[in-house]
């Protein structure tokens, strides 16, 4: 029997996440998922990570702890409000203060780190630059130059027997159309969580940057949100 | 009073982390020092990383627990023998198992995300390409393409707020130029721990990679290693 190739997948547990994973196992990768505890206050998305991987079949899970709410600076790990009713970057005209310092590099660098491992070079993200919160480490000026980098950093790159390839599969599409492809590949919605406010039961507050995206992208779908339906 | 620019330094404990601090704190720095407990065998060099970042005045000094070992595939935190005698380099001809992978990536990510957080883009991390055993997160043209990859990343360096510039003072030296430096800027080097051995009692076994390369910097400089004499 042919061994599946090999791929790590970052999953937050949210709508985008969720929907790459599904992305990756169409494409016959064996999905290794890695979330991070980083001390995100949101923290109900751990379990709906647990829930996702499950459902999608993943060959392993793994929960990795890295404490960047020691180091502050983000409305998602410190006591700063999470802004909310329209969404932060328009509000402010720049990048939100629920951007987290370097929380796509330390989360992919770690993701590089077992891919290695594993002998594998790919890595989904579920990362996206059309309706997204302007963070910086979603676009793909980063995400290329994320991959040089790695190529550069890795003894099984360097010694050619593997080559880095961060996919994005998502990076162009619409919200209406991440739903959509997530709703082709059999993703069941309820189990994924996108909510930022900490005091959220499981339902979506409506209000945050996170849910406003999430429920654009399920009105351009033109269908329900089976976590609202739970309201 | 001119409030001092600040750095964050990666510090291992070892003789050229120490040194690099050393080198910061010279260039005027107020430094912030960064140890990772990564599930490394060789645990002696936290306690050292602790006495060079008290002895050098570092401003602040934070231990981070990532799980690298989770994902095996090291000599440094799997039950793997750390090869002993000959610089496994030279013997392998090619990266040797005390390699970590991605171990430098995963450490500037969160250096970077501890630089933001101090509104600062002054990194610096004591990588050697010429005594070095050979990993590739080591040469200058992975640095490059990490501080440019870093400069996409971080919300501050995209909003032209900083800079980010990882400094490498170490980078073109030899060994023995290294322990020169070190003694120049009364680094105590009684204070680093260099050896890879997990049995080590704080003196140096002598014959893994990094001893050797300590012994030959010592010989180069012409003085006695501080920690030899303690055996």
């Amino acid at each position: 029997m042919k061994q599946r190739r090999k791929a790590v997948c970052l999953l937050s547990g949210g709508l985008d996440s969720a929907t790459c994973l599904a992305v990756a196992r169409r494409e016959g990768f064996a999905c290794y998922a890695l979330t991070f505890d980083y001390g995100q206050r949101h923290r109900q998305e751990l379990e709906a990570a647990r829930r996702v991987a499950a459902a999608l079949g993943a060959a392993d899970h793994r929960l990795m702890r890295i404490d960047l709410a020691a180091f502050g600076g983000s409305a998602l790990t410190a006591e700063i409000p999470v802004p909310k009713g329209r969404l932060a970057a328009e509000v402010a005209g720049g990048i939100p203060v629920t951007y987290v310092p370097a929380r796509n590099t330390v989360f992919l660098a770690c993701a590089l780190a077992w891919a290695e491992t594993l002998e594998t070079g790919d890595i989904f993200i579920g990362v996206n630059a059309v309706d997204y919160s302007g963070y910086p480490d979603c676009r793909p000026e980063y995400i290329e130059a994320f991959e040089r980098m790695a190529s550069l950093a890795t003894k099984a790159a360097v010694e050619g027997r593997l080559r880095v390839k961060i996919h994005t599969p998502l990076m162009r599409l619409t919200k209406g159309q991440i739903v959509r492809l997530a709703l082709e590949l059999d993703v069941d919605l309820s189990l994924t969580h996108t909510c930022y406010d900490p005091q959220s039961d499981g339902r979506p507050c409506g209000a945050c940057d996170a849910c406003l995206l999430r429920r654009k992208g399920f009105e351009e779908a033109g269908v329900a949100d089976p976590l609202e339906r739970r309201r």
